[in-house]
């Protein structure tokens, strides 16, 4: 019997792909160094641990019911406090939908923006969860090259040749995955001014935006309240990937449309999430939390950085200033590379043409959070060794 | 700017405006009754709790990382040997997905059936969750007429003349939602007959199949195993609504297809309620859970009907055989008595309309799990005094 035309050319993440090989190796008694993925190597702190602990022991409901569709009110409330001690941006409880991580953001994003046939320019490189989206949605992704020596920062004009009456958003990824690069801010300003002079939705993915090692971030709200979607999400910070919590902000009269795509999809966000991120939030546990991970992924971050330059000087590549990832050049075909890096020395990469229209083909992306130091610099010796 | 015309035909979940209303009320001081919910009211077993706040203790990333997109490997293999230890089927866990919830089971299953134009065949009455997802994705869901006197189960020939070329499936709840019918054995054999003849998927809604009075579930896998999708959820029992945690089982050549898009909408099902589901499993806790569930709902079923009998003798009602509602025919205009029943008197209700495209519009659903014995009675009460 068949199946939807859409549904067809649908294909596996490219990093699920990747975990399917290593996962056999590992099964093959293989020791595999993991530079593929984007999760955190650092649990939430041990009292928000302990807060929930001691939740499961209450006799109600409470934590295990329905929510409402777009969270809980305190949450959304302490969310909206939440982005205005970070980025000073007014952003009211009515505009926060909480959905079941930023994968479900970015898909009842798209879902109520997108047209068949609407064009949607991202950058090159881009984090690659977008552009299946966009296809699925009858979408037509619009690559805009961006180039190495910019820092990945794209160039307006460029920008602004790849706009029609078609286009319906811009997708900027800051901090970025998977370069690591922040938007500067006379680019952000310039992207705002696009926005607002064209009419478009800024999508604004914000995974990592806690996660910056030198810089700020841009808070394009500031400047185009009318025109940002934030797409964000608390698998960073405070670290739970699984338990699928993130969140959209938008203006006022398109949340409620995104709550309904997400009511469709999911029903509410995940209640023992909510009320987990919801402590951390009120509690301030932040604080404490973030340095301490900061301090061990920038460490992280310089001894990969450091053991590259060392051993391959030649290869290119920017400190990333956030994110989780360092974006390297080596030269040569990045595919067979990283099939190469597993294959013969256990390293598990993920190539640079799965963020790329074309350009970033010699690129590998490389994770510096999930594995200790010494394992990094040994993940450096290996790849040195295959490529001679 | 303007969204995509899809979302503009979505509206807000029936349940979910009543929840508003009553929490309006609730702010105000009222003290409402509440039978609009199919929310259960007694948290998962104490045993349960106590493990997930022993593994909170652990300090690795193990519980709070990504999972594969269908599901831990070893909890869809729990799930495999459960639906063989309750219905005898033999349902290979590369057959299993297990998804955020039945609302995604529901969600990602529509998305990869159907293509616009397809024609889905709903019961009437039926759960109201699955015309808006079917028009959703361009789909046309046809309602076939069941009888009050025939407790809802659908009539064969009636069902068949609403078949043409362009219907893709037919979908089934059992236990039912509002009705708590089981579908009769004879009744199964021959809906998977036609699905097998007419080469048309046959989705089971199956989110109460635990939760049975008296009878049995029947489950249709066993006649059409490449026909049936079957649509399952941990909402109900052990009864962890808001965490979000649900499966799919389905022929081994759609099963991946479903996969597919499940990722795209939430990239991996919640961490934890996957955890909590696989211990619920493996340890056999359901065996001392359910029937101290059952017990409780039975009793609270047996008050309410006993209630309605005595002081409203001439509604019309079947007993339900399973689920946790009971839907009442009072004679009069549901949607009004709805209105007044939650106005004047505090009792919320879900008019049978939702749930019918016309017939049922002098029905009400009634919840008899979410209040203790003692406000069920209260509410008959207030019910007979606002219909004099």
């Amino acid at each position: 019997m068949r199946t939807s035309s859409r549904v067809e050319s649908l294909r596996e993440s490219p990093t699920r792909k990747i975990d399917g090989l290593r996962e056999r190796l590992v099964r093959e008694g293989r020791d595999v160094i993991l530079l593929s993925t984007g999760q955190p190597s650092i649990p939430p702190p041990r009292e928000f641990r302990e807060y929930l602990a001691s939740v499961l022991g209450e006799e109600s409901m409470g934590l295990y019911g329905y929510t409402p569709s777009m969270g809980i009110a305190r949450l959304r409330e302490a969310i909206s406090k939440d982005l205005y001690e970070l980025g000073g941006i007014t952003v009211g409880p009515d505009s926060i939908v909480v959905t079941a991580g930023g994968q479900e953001a970015m898909f009842s994003v798209l879902a109520t923006i997108l047209e068949e046939g609407d064009e949607v320019v991202l950058m090159d490189p881009t984090y690659f969860g977008y552009k299946p989206l966009i296809e699925y949605f009858g979408g037509k992704p619009i690559f805009v090259e961006t180039e190495f020596e910019e820092e990945y920062n794209p160039d307006i004009d460029r920008l602004l040749e790849a706009i029609n009456s078609r286009t319906r958003a811009i997708v900027i990824v800051t901090p970025d995955n998977p370069t690591g690069r922040l938007i500067r801010p006379e680019i952000g300003k310039a992207l705002s001014d696009v926005a607002r002079d064209k009419g478009l939705w800024l999508i604004i993915d914000e995974a990592y935006k806690t996660l910056i090692y030198e810089g700020e971030h841009y808070w394009f709200w500031r400047d185009a309240p009318d025109n940002v979607i934030g797409i964000d999400t608390f698998s960073k910070d405070p670290g739970i990937p699984g338990w699928r919590l993130g969140y959209v902000y938008a203006p006022r009269d398109i949340a409620p449309k995104i709550k309904l795509v997400s009511e469709e999809v999911v029903y509410c966000p995940p209640s023992f999430a909510q009320y987990a991120v919801l402590h951390y939030l009120e509690s301030g546990m932040r604080a404490k939390h973030m340095p301490r991970v900061i301090e061990e992924y920038r460490k992280r971050r310089d001894v990969l950085v450091d053991a590259i330059r060392r051993e391959l000087p030649w290869a290119r590549l920017h400190v990333p200033r956030g994110s989780m990832f360092v974006f390297v050049d080596f030269g040569v075909d990045g595919e067979k590379l990283s099939e190469e890096l597993l294959d013969k020395a256990g390293v598990a990469t993920v190539p640079g043409s799965y963020f790329s229209n074309g350009k970033y083909n010699t690129f590998l992306r490389l994770s510096f959070v999930t594995e200790p130091p010494e394992r990094l610099v040994e993940a450096v010796d290996r790849i040195a060794r295959v490529l001679g």
